[in-house]
Formats: C-alpha cells, structure tokens, sequence
C-alpha cells in the first residue's frame, strides 16, 4: 500500500512508496520514493544502482526494525496498542490481522546506514533500538498532525483520529512519544542518554516547525519571507532526518564533530527531499499519479517555489500575489496559469538549484566524516533515494 | 489563584489550592487541598500540624524546583516556549509577565520528600531535575486534556487551546513531554535511565487511563463496573503521584523493594485523594465553595460513589440507575434526589471506608520502605494534606 498526497499525487507504484516526513502541511503524505515521471525532466529517476542498493537498504533495515517496533507496540495497554497496531497498518479498527504497510520507513533506515558508516555492523546491530525510536517520533507526530489538520486519509487508509476519535488519536500520539524515549532509556548502551537528549531536543524542534507551517499558512502571502519558509521545512522536514543520522554516529561512537556532520547531512538531505517535493506538489504528473497537480496551489499553499516566487520582485510574482489573494475555485485554466507564474517568477528554477545547493551540502557534510566512499555508499544511495535525484 | 472544579466546586481560600490531578474527568480541576468544610464531617480538615508541615513543604519544593522549570521552559524555541509559559501562569497570553501561580505542585514535592526521606538532604538535591520532569509531565497531560474535553478554564485562567488554538496546545503538550524526558536523559545521576523508564512507562499508563475515563463516560451506567472504575482512577490520578514517589526513591538510590513500596504509597495516597475528591465532587459545600454541589451528578458523572451505588444491587442503586439513564436538566431537588440514592445505596459510605482504607494501604507500604516516623514525616503530611484527612 502507498500514502496520498493531500488529495494532490498519489502513485500506483508500491515499490516506490517512502514514508512520509514528518509533520508536513501541505506536502505531510507524499511519496518521495515514486519516481516523478516526465513532470520533471530536471529530476531524473534515480540511477538504477542506487535505486536497487537503497531498496536493499530499506528492506534490510525493516527486517532489522520490525521485531522491534512490534514488541514495542505490544507493549502497550490495549487502548493504546489497538490505535497504535492500525496506524501502522499491521491491525484493521476491530483488532484483526492486517497485510498493512507502516509505509518504507526511511529514518530507521538512515539511523542504522549512519551507524553502518561510522562504525561497521556491530555499530549498525547495537543501533536498532534508536532507529526503532525514531520510527516510533515519527509515527506520533503523523497521529497528531493528522488531527490537527483535519486529514481523513494516510496510507490509502482512514486516519486515526477518524477511526477512534481525537482523544484516542492524542492519546496514542503521546503514547509512541514515550514509548520512544523509553526505548532509549532502556538502552544499555553508552550512547543511549546522549541519544535520548538529541532526540527529545529533535521532538521540540519538529513541533516549532509544525507551529511554523500552521502559523505561516494563516499570514499574507507578502508577509512570509523565504528564509522563514527554508527554516520552517528545515525544523519540520530536516530535523528529524538528521536526528536519525545523528544517533546512528552516536551509536558507532563517533566523536562531536561527526555527529554534527551526519545531522548536518540529513537536515541538508531532508531540505533538498522538500524543494524537489515542492516542485511535484505543483508540477507534478497527472499522468503518472492519476491525480492533478497543482494542489498546492488550489489550497494556496505556500510551499517553497510559491514563496520564492512571491520574493522575486518580479511582474509574474506580483501577478502570482493577485491570483494567491482570492480563494481557489475549481478551474484547471487558474491552476495552469497560476503554475506558469510560479515558473515565469523564477520559483521553479530557484527550488531545484536549492534542491542540487541542499545535495552538494549533504555530500560535503558527509564526506566530512565519512571520507571513504564505499562507507558512505549506503547513506548516499538513501539521500538519493529520498531526493530522487541520479548524481 | 487557585483552581476550578468543572464548573462545580470552587474555593475562596488560595493557601488551600493544590494542582490538579492527571487528566482526570469530572474530577480534574479539583481543589484536593481545599478543606472541605462542613459538608464532609467523616473528612475532617487536617491536623493544624501536619498542614502545616505540607504547606511549608510545598513552599521548599516550590523554592527548588521553580527555578528548574522556569530554565527548562526557557529552553524552547519561542512559539512553545510562549504557550507553556502561558500555561503555567508565568506569562499572559500577550507574553507580558504575570503573577501567576502553576499550582502548589504536589507532585515535585513529592519526588523531594520520598528522596529525602530515603536519602537525606543530598538525595532531595539531587533529585530537583527529577521533581521538574514529574511537574512538566503532569502539565503536559493538562494541556492535552484540556483540549481533548473542551474545558475552558483552568487556574481560573482560560485554557491554552482556547487561546492559542488547538494545535498549540497539543504541540506544547508534546514538546513538554519532550522536556521532562529530557531533563532525566541529560542528568548526569546514575539513576537518571531508570527514572526516565519509569516516567515513561507512567506516560502510556495515564493515557490509558485517560482513554478509559473518556470512554467510560459513553458507556451506559450499568456496563461500567467498580473494579474498572478503580482501575481507572489508579491509572490517571495514583500513578503520576505513585511514580513521583518512585522517582525520590531511585534517585536516593534505595532498593528495588523500597522503590516498589513508595510507589505503592503515592498510588494509594492517589487512590484516597481520588475517592475523597468524587465525594466532594457530590456533597461539597456550597456555602464554602460558593458553587453548587452536585455538578458531578449533573453531568451524570460516574464517578467512584455513583458506580459503588449503581452496584450496590439495592433499590436505591436501581433508582439511580433510572435518574442516570436521563439527561439532567437544571432542577435542584433532582440533584438533591440524586445524591440521596448515592448516599442510600451506601456510595458515600462506601468512597471513605475505601479512602481510609487506601490511606492505611499507603501508610502500611511507607512504613516498610521508612520506619523511622521521622523520616517519613514529610511524605505523611503530603499525603494526609492531599486527602485532607487528619490521623
């Protein structure tokens, strides 16, 4: 099974299907593991070589994390457990067996990658544990975003607040927060307290950045600048992402400065994921989704081409201001040229040359403290995996 | 400033206020250091002593801990930092400073008394960072409570979600349960990764409790049992002030045993306060809380004395069965009948015996982890100030 965009691009292709990042408005149920298709001939697929070698990655760490999540969740008192087992797809509502899909789980991935590179595959086995958490910080910020925005579908499954009602939803939520810390708590290894404190700081950065995007959405188009819309989508995208390679150099012991580098390389990954997730939020291939693109820009999201576009200083953004200023109503000539004002306002171009900018970061930044490149292998394949970009 | 009762039993007296249990229902916005006044004779107001020694055990606890809370709170970025300081009364709504008062914070005071009682002065030192966590967990249940039960005051202030919309609250809630896990992680003590186990192992039991009041609540009168009723109770107000206790004891670094008994103690203690508070919440009196009694029957609340009374099996229990089965409207010989069959069917008997019994419960397992009764003072006077019973 795959997750939705906000009514925006869906895919018909599992095998691409990522989990989605966390705590996003507008982009919170896209797919960044689906190819985008001929949309966006400036963003290749990626290489088959990468594509191949991050699916291992993927597929390898959801063996490794799995056992851990579910004994995690089974954990639980019953309330909780019942919501928790159906957000992650393994329970329908009436507690039955699911075939369910917790969806490709990118960050345990890139926590035990990250272990993987500082420190081989005891560092990657000790590491399971914190790659289990951080799938479980991500799982409670979805449950509780999805009732704050009133979101009705994830993984082509009702939400679910939806399902048990907001109480149960916010209950939940908080119950994988502390299950998460708990896991670290409870972990014997040396890193555990650092990599408890790194993550808990993780989890007040990502509601910042949620506070941000829901504070931002309610302004003027004129009154978001672009430097709050890049640190926005750094606190709600990036941080999480870099928390999770952060704790994999926690966990292969490797000093300071190469834990910040890896947090630094995953923030940096995380920010291009959203430039390029921006783009097909507008320009996005019916064709390929099966859904119309432009829903970013029916719901008058100001997503990251949009506001670049509305700083340009150009006629096209003044223009694009005027059409942002009245309530979209259904009529595919308003989406069409609304994208074209993006375009002709430069915020198409700004947000792939910030896209390839954010990549060559993450490249240095971990080039910094993974120099050997067939240790970095796997950490790259992922990042590309997530940008879908071919270097 | 002192706390509101659902709308139900107020105070005039601030010395009296005590901070409110863990997302509780009917009962959450009690007043538990409230004397009760006349209309609770088998209750009386505790010893002047040992009031005493509580308020001025409060007022230390306060003095330690405050300046804890008020770094940690500092510590957030400004959107969750601006919400919580709200909630604790530190700031308006605006972010000018207020006088306010976050409550006398029994909970922190526990976590001192247990671990000097068990550890002495150094142990208590120790373990202010502990008492900042129990505090700013129990503050992030309020908030979540609040908006999960629409209640609109809080403090006699009004609450967060109706300030600063729901997602605020919600997210200030997680990112102060974010904080309290991170102030144990961050504390260097060896019995930090235990106490942060602890705590959260406390997080998922409140909100399976919380799920079970709200829950309970939709059932029909006959469906809900005592035993689960209990039960219920003991997961939303005995384990945060059984884990408080718990968290004293780790960090004086007693006996597995003797962590075991003082969380017994403080979930007993809870257990009494909760009884205590549900009759309250049903006989209070008006002429000292200057609201009406009877508004936990109004709301058809079942609370431990009605439920006791709905399975007493006796003709009164059936009668309150039927006055249950409809919905109150403003009448208050109907409120006076109801409380009568409460009382008939031995409901209000039943809740003291039970909170004396709980009370001797508690004191049995303190008594085993500290018999020096000087030692153990301070623990007894926190419990006894807190169910308001005189030894």
């Amino acid at each position: 099974m795959t997750e939705t965009r906000h009514g925006a691009v869906g895919t018909g292709d599992p095998a691409g299907t990522l989990d989605t990042p966390p705590l996003i408005g507008a982009q919170r149920d896209t797919e960044p593991g689906t190819p985008p298709g001929a949309a966006l001939p400036a963003v290749p697929e990626p290489g088959a070589a990468e594509g191949q070698e991050a699916q291992a990655l993927l597929r390898r760490s959801r063996e490794s994390v799995d056992p851990e999540l579910r004994s995690a969740l089974g954990s639980l008192p019953p309330a909780m457990r019942r919501v928790a087992l159906y957000h992650f797809g393994w329970r329908h509502a009436d507690g039955t067996p699911a075939a369910g899909n917790a969806g490709k789980a990118i960050r345990p991935a890139l926590v035990l990658a990250s272990a993987a590179a500082l420190g081989g595959p005891e560092a990657r086995a000790a590491a399971v544990r914190a790659a289990a958490a951080v799938e479980l910080v991500h799982n409670f910020t979805l449950l509780h975003d999805d009732v704050m925005d009133r979101d009705t579908t994830r993984r082509h499954r009702p939400t679910a607040w939806t399902v048990f009602g907001d109480a149960d939803a916010i209950l939940a939520g908080d119950a994988l927060q502390a299950l998460a810390l708990r896991l670290i708590a409870a972990d014997p290894h040396p890193a555990s307290a650092a990599a408890a404190v790194r993550l808990a700081d993780c989890v007040v950065e990502l509601c910042e950045g949620q506070h941000a995007d829901t504070a931002m959405e309610l302004r003027a188009p004129h009154e978001v600048t672009l430097d709050e819309t890049l640190a926005m989508a750094e606190a709600k995208t990036g941080a999480l992402l870099g928390c999770a390679c952060a704790l994999g150099a926690l966990y292969a012991g490797a000093p300071d400065e190469d834990v910040e580098a890896l947090d630094a390389f995953g923030r940096q990954a995380g920010l291009a994921f959203q430039l390029i997730d921006d783009v097909i939020g507008i320009w996005g291939d019916p064709g390929h989704t099966g859904k119309p693109a432009g829903a970013d820009l029916a719901a008058r999201k100001k997503s990251l081409p949009v506001v670049a576009a509305l700083a340009s200083g150009t006629p096209e953004g003044a223009a694009l201001a005027a059409l942002y200023a009245v309530p979209y109503e259904e009529d595919r000539e308003d989406l069409e040229s609304t994208a074209l004002a993006v375009e002709r306002a430069g915020g198409r171009d700004w947000a792939q040359a910030q896209a390839a900018d954010r990549m060559a970061r993450a490249v240095q930044e971990l080039a910094r403290a993974v120099p050997a490149p067939e240790a970095a292998g796997g950490l790259l394949a992922l990042a590309e995996f997530v940008t879908r970009r071919s270097t």
